[in-house]
């Protein structure tokens, strides 16, 4: 089998405020701020920090929703794994029961996705590896 | 500053049962088994799964320690975020406090080191990017 992961995108932590957050990342561990963003459907705030050409993905909330909901039940920490996709359709079509998982416009204009199965407690998205969403 | 982290080495996820957990990321997500070896000091058997050129990895204690004792407070989730260095002193040197910190036999034969800083919740480990210790 050919996985369509073809690697992964970031790596996301919830945290409650992301200015107070970045800091020890890009001040202690060097890491690079490369964005830095609103989603306003879920109600996040998206901070990327590059380490050479991974990145880890800040998520601060900024209304009730899940990631809110997340942070009360678990403080901040670990939240979810984002895998890169060529196609979602394409790659939830060859997971069991994934097919038809709603496709929402994620950090930096890609359509992305959350799987509703948590293998080992790990949340995981599939995020497309080029923009493909009209920003706006 | 030039970042000591080259990149992320891997995200871990701390599991009860590697073979178990193993199933839903070869089978479902089409990730590659790249690595499955026992690390007898911290008693954790290190399962690595590729996606691209990025890896998960399992970890599963066997006996109790760290690890096992996070498992029960926790439940299975992800772990910690390892970064990539070229040289642990070096780089512990650079982040307030850690120098120090104590170096044991990671994964693959590489030295590794945990920072006692868990900013935002999360657990660091560093990894060199070589192995550089003789198996045994």
């Amino acid at each position: 089998m050919t996985s369509p992961m073809k690697g992964i995108d970031h790596v996301a932590v919830a945290v409650h405020n992301a200015d107070t957050a970045m800091r020890y990342y890009i001040d202690e561990l060097g890491l690079e701020l490369v964005g830095d963003e609103i989603a306003d459907d879920p109600g996040v705030r998206l901070v990327y920090l590059a380490a050479g050409n991974d990145r880890v993905q800040l998520v601060a909330p900024f209304r009730p929703g899940p990631v809110a909901t997340w942070l009360e039940t678990h403080g901040e920490g670990l939240h979810h794994i984002c895998f890169e996709v060529a196609d979602i359709p394409v790659a939830l079509a060859a997971i069991t029961g994934q097919d038809g998982r709603p496709v929402f416009r994620g950090g930096r204009d890609r359509r992305a996705c959350f799987l509703d199965s948590t293998p080992a407690g790990v949340n995981i998205e599939l995020t497309e590896t080029e923009p493909s969403l009209i920003p706006g």
